[in-house]
């Protein structure tokens, strides 16, 4: 049994990226509504489908910029100060994401 | 202003398809909600990135429910009444399903 | 050992179609090539990343390209001619294409 | 202008990761063949489409076993001797790679 939550890793990001990201996220969370909205109206199958598409192609950018500040700030003060592990932990992140 | 939606296509789906494509919007909003507080409460960014990847997967999964039914109904229905049309409109639309 | 391949679907191609998907394979077929030499030759890793995307770009395309003239002519026709099996088989290659 | 190729990046492979390249390029290259003699063959369309996939997925397992050791010899050790332009050619890279 894990005693505690601490041993979990954190990230203390900048007030800018925080702000773009939770912009980013509120945006997607309107694609979704929009999504819903036509759902509901009965639009038709493939307007729907390029709108998912659009917002598979946002969650991409936004993974695309927390990845990035991710291997700028995380793995390359990690890898300067000597803590390795989190070299591999990056390989299998990417092994995840380029499925 | 567009004067008129008339020429819109629509579709109306059944109600257990249009409950289950609801169903999975939720679930996908839900999921979208949960990233938003991990971003808030300074979540790890790898562990971000792999839930941003499910919802990728789910809106994946959307989209080849709605596009399978698409294809059951919708397009073969105007295939046999001899409305050929549709047939370019879909391959229109996998060209840009598959970038 | 297979008995028949009677049983095999096959499709023949129109001389264009055929032309234009060989074509792409020896394109595709020099790329991977051109890959190998720079592996050979010792090449910078992200030099061979993005050939290497690009390759899966020209799969991409083919693929499009294939599936359009099956939408246009395999499934069209048989969906006139009352045989609806090809619908589910479509949906089930689309399955497997978008995963 | 440039004035030779000198200033060219290039990567030194360890035996093993150079025979393990070498490897898959010429099983995809045989693949490749294989798709090519199928279209010779005038082979069924969903059968070619889940070939090409397949080629795909094996370019795809390439790109993540040389990004890997990518990551673990030339990311890691530049950051260690303190250059740090590797960190940006790899955002860059991963960027051109998620599309």
């Amino acid at each position: 049994m894990r005693e505690c939550d601490c041993s979990k890793k954190r990230k203390d990001r900048s007030p800018e990226e925080y702000k773009s990201l939770i912009n980013r996220l509120n945006r997607i969370s309107g694609q979704i509504n929009g999504i819903k909205k036509m759902v509901e109206e009965s639009a038709y199958c493939t307007d729907i489908l390029i709108q998912v598409s659009a917002v598979n192609s946002a969650l991409n950018s936004f993974n695309k910029a927390l990845l990035s500040e991710h291997i700028r700030t995380c793995v390359a003060d990690n890898i300067r100060e000597g803590d390795d592990e989190i070299v591999e932990e990056l390989v299998e992140t990417l092994r995840k994401l380029m499925k």
